[in-house]
């Protein structure tokens, strides 16, 4: 089976970590063990250094909405080429805690970034460069940012007002009922039942690869 | 006369500087005393950030060609929008050490960033704000770095190729002659030469926006 890219995407709180244990063993158990982990923003000492001036919440200069995602995008131009391109190269798979459908759910929707923006960003820094499976883990924000809440201070972004992950969330429903690489997980389920979910969309998806290539 | 933004443009070595001190001194004696320096990229505490990370010499991580203009372009939004024109609103003048023109002379031309994404980093990130007025000092890319040579250790920028400096200035020429807002002195002349064609240009040029207002 060739190696992959597949992405882990979702609100504050919907349990990319746990989903991400998950994956690992179900990707153990089909004898893949070279993988590489990113997380976005960061993942490379020049993008880890973005992600801290973005994320800042005592930041005496907090970036506007426009820099904002030009520095997302500075960052993961950064992780594709240097980081994420290589190892797919190299034969590895790559497991990202979010990728660009987080830029274009929180800065596009819940911020409001011109979209010829969001568009023009997207397809001329990263052409058609696409994640091959994305696990998209919805929840409804209330319930995201109780669980978050739970963990300790929220950074500047987590910050943004209900309203804000309400418009991220329609977003990011928009941008899945588009696209057929993107899978959806309930997970306002039990952890238990979450794993289940992503057990069996991710076992399907894997035979079907088998069966291409 | 309303206040205006204008900007010092050209290569290293150009003699921005020392024109900087003949522009001061010429808005003095028309009268002109609240003048807001700006240098790009920086000139926020953000932009002064993201300037490092750009120029530092000896980053275990430097940035690519596209992280470079992205991290350029959030300098310049952040500084446009929480210096620049909270300025112009107050009525100071605006007098720049590099602006937009630069991104489009050494990242469009000098490194070859993909047009597309040139324009439209220039037409989404700033809309239609430009500089009132650009002085763009000309020099050949060998005299300018002999001249900067004799400053000290180039940085990660300066240390680029002598074509990348011609390709820049190659694209500054092109985009001088199609902007009549752009105006050119020949930076190879004596400093008193220099500072001459500056005083004549800004003076007639001044002349004419008291005509206008």
């Amino acid at each position: 089976m060739h190696n992959k890219f597949i992405v882990l995407e979702g609100l504050e709180g919907a349990g990319k970590t746990t989903a991400k244990d998950t994956i690992v063993k179900i990707l153990h158990a089909h004898g893949v063990s070279d993988i590489v982990f990113t997380r976005e923003p960061g993942g490379t000492p020049l993008a880890e250094e973005l992600r801290t001036l973005i994320k800042q919440s005592a930041n005496v200069d907090p970036p506007t909405d426009k820099a904002e995602v030009l520095m997302l995008y500075a960052a993961r131009v950064q992780l594709v080429e240097k980081v994420i391109k290589p190892a797919l190269d190299r034969g590895a798979w790559v497991l990202g805690d979010r990728h660009d459908l987080s830029s274009q759910a929180y800065q596009g929707g819940g911020r409001g970034i011109d979209p010829r923006l969001m568009a023009s960003l997207r397809d001329s820094v990263l052409g058609s460069f696409r994640p091959d499976l994305t696990l998209y883990l919805d929840i409804l924000p209330q319930q995201g940012l109780e669980r978050v809440g739970l963990r300790g201070e929220l950074d500047r972004i987590e910050q943004g007002s209900l309203a804000f992950f309400e418009r991220t969330r329609a977003r990011y429903l928009q941008l899945v009922a588009a696209d057929n690489r993107i899978k959806t997980i309930d997970a306002s389920q039990s952890v238990q039942q979450v794993s289940e979910s992503i057990k069996t969309i991710l076992n399907e998806w894997l035979s079907k690869q088998d069966n291409i290539i």
